[in-house]
């Protein structure tokens, strides 16, 4: 058997890079490298760190419950979280609105020549930690890179997997006219956090972005109010998209009572200053529940009783279908239609 | 209840965009629109169409298999296939060599500002086709879209989950010395496929990817080979990487004889033209099989009556742990270590 040839494949120490190179995403040793100095350090647990081109875990029974987010938020790093933050919450409040339980994640990573490593290991680094503070594990992933200038730092898509209970049936089609309308906490706070880092406007409280997992907060939710019709998280296009999808698929209009609305101070004077409805705003920790008028303020007392549901609020109310599927009635009780728009107000928010 | 103010939220017929804008990636009508008439035609399904933000289907019970990949191929379009149709297989390919029958699958789209709708309709229309083939089902899904000049016209998450039948139990960590290492058929055909199209080089012969679903080939050889210790399929960095790997992982060497291994006449004159080594291109359609001894000819007999696996060869054979983990057995009868390569040799090849 001969020797290797050196000049070849001369290995290279990852740390001689601090910034990613296209040969990171080949099938050789730098991504090796990667793996074993990034990722799995940050993110290894016994079924990723088998490095099998798949995950194979135990499955408890029940319905499985499965969604995909890509995650594109510029700037990476913000107030109150970054890119790998909302990559895990986002994926696992997505499991949580169906009712399920979370339990695996995985992730694809599109990394921008030039990135530095460090950026990277600070991400992945926040990845483990929301995955901790979620209760689920990451087992599997893929690292891509991308020539420098045909992508942006990095963008992350992950899936995650979990189990619906017995019993759970929530549907975006399940809204009823007399239904209340809850939200978990005050809008917007994500959307601006990242847009006036953006936009390198300052304000005398910094905003930061609400991105937290909501598995605990929607457990406790279906358990005071069992008739609970739907839940979603009001993401990119805000909580007027969320009631707009709602309104479609259950054919039923929602009004909404502009005074019970929580919008923190700072947040709705960043929306004025830069032009923004709050309605329309990114949230990124926020629950819209629609329950049974019966159980509507059991459901706020269980919002209000945790940590992440603190000025949760009754905010509106499910009507009979209507050309203006969602009408805000004002303070001083005009009303007015509020558009679906038809693009986005705010572009990577993400 | 007054009437929708108009020029706010005029509504904006899809047929009017041929591009792709930001406001498709943003949570309003645009990127329902992307849905209803890009999406949806040619992908949706009972689940899919319920645009839940998590898909929740009947499980049949057994391990559960999940995965990930991203793809990032350039071009996006190659003979043999396109991007949509190796996000499909690859994902797909990936639940296969666990041994898991792949059942459920999400995609991620990441679309660059001004890519045509045209291409995307094409893309998302090929990977229906895929499923199709491969007998599974996109699910759930997300698209974001990106400035121009932050993304290259397409990039595309795929996630799969499948069920792992009791019994089944491969691992890259199970290849033994004695054991024979077997390919289904010809290497480097796919990248040699997108290679000599970027590079604009032209051959008598078109090159064609080799991309294709290997669940009913892979369950073939585990009908005639019940021992299998391991499969793998060998995209970026080729056979040699996927080698190095199961060395790795198994703690073995690998010898292979060059004159066993199946390259097409030419993939071969590219790679010299181009100046590439086969072993190190990326397939889409190979599967790698390492299998006890005994096993070997029933395991390349089912492979070769399959429709994909007409040219499989037995090409190596497992070896103690060695300095030189894989080693070529030229036509001569010397040998030459097989490097794992630092980097790639080929970025963006899929």
């Amino acid at each position: 058997m001969t020797k290797p040839e050196p000049g070849i494949a001369c290995p290279v120490p990852a740390s001689r890079y601090d910034r990613i190179v296209l040969g990171h995403g080949g099938g050789g040793q730098l991504g090796g490298d990667l793996l074993r100095d990034v990722f799995l350090p940050a993110l290894g647990n016994d079924v990723l760190s088998r490095l099998e081109d798949q995950a194979t875990v135990r499955w408890p029974g029940g319905r499985l419950a499965f969604t995909t987010d890509a995650f594109v938020v510029r700037p990476i790093f913000f107030p109150g979280g970054d890119i790998g933050k909302i990559a895990v919450n986002g994926t696992v409040n997505d499991l949580v609105v169906g009712g399920a339980t979370p339990l695996y994640l995985s992730a694809a990573f599109i990394l921008e020549e030039g990135l530095p490593v460090a950026d990277l290991k600070r991400i992945v680094a926040s990845m483990r930690e929301a995955c901790r503070a979620a209760g689920v594990t990451l087992v599997t992933g893929d690292t891509k890179v991308v020539d420098k200038g045909k992508g942006d730092q990095i963008f992350i898509a992950t899936s995650g997997v979990g189990v619906v209970p017995d019993g759970v049936s929530l549907s975006i089609a399940a809204a009823r006219p007399g239904d209340a309308v809850l939200v978990s906490g005050s809008i917007g706070d994500h959307g601006m956090a990242v847009l006036s880092l953006r936009e390198g406007v300052e304000f005398e409280t910094v905003l930061e972005s609400d991105t937290a997992p909501l598995g605990d907060l929607a457990q406790a939710l279906l358990r005071a109010a069992p008739g609970t019709r739907l839940m979603r998280d009001p993401t990119r296009g805000g909580l007027a998209s969320t009631l707009h999808e709602l309104a479609q698929a259950s054919r039923v209009g929602v009004v909404l009572h502009e005074s019970r609305i929580p919008v923190r101070m700072e947040v709705r004077a960043a929306c004025e200053m830069l032009g923004f409805d709050p309605l329309y705003v990114a949230n990124e920790g926020k629950l819209v529940a629609v329950v049974p008028p019966a159980e509507a303020e059991d459901a706020l007392a269980a919002l209000r009783a945790h940590p992440l549901g603190r000025s949760a609020a009754w905010i509106g109310d499910v009507l009979p279908e209507s050309p203006t599927p969602v009408v805000l009635r004002s303070r001083i009780g005009g009303e007015r239609s509020v558009p679906l728009l038809s693009g986005s107000q705010l572009p990577r928010i993400c």
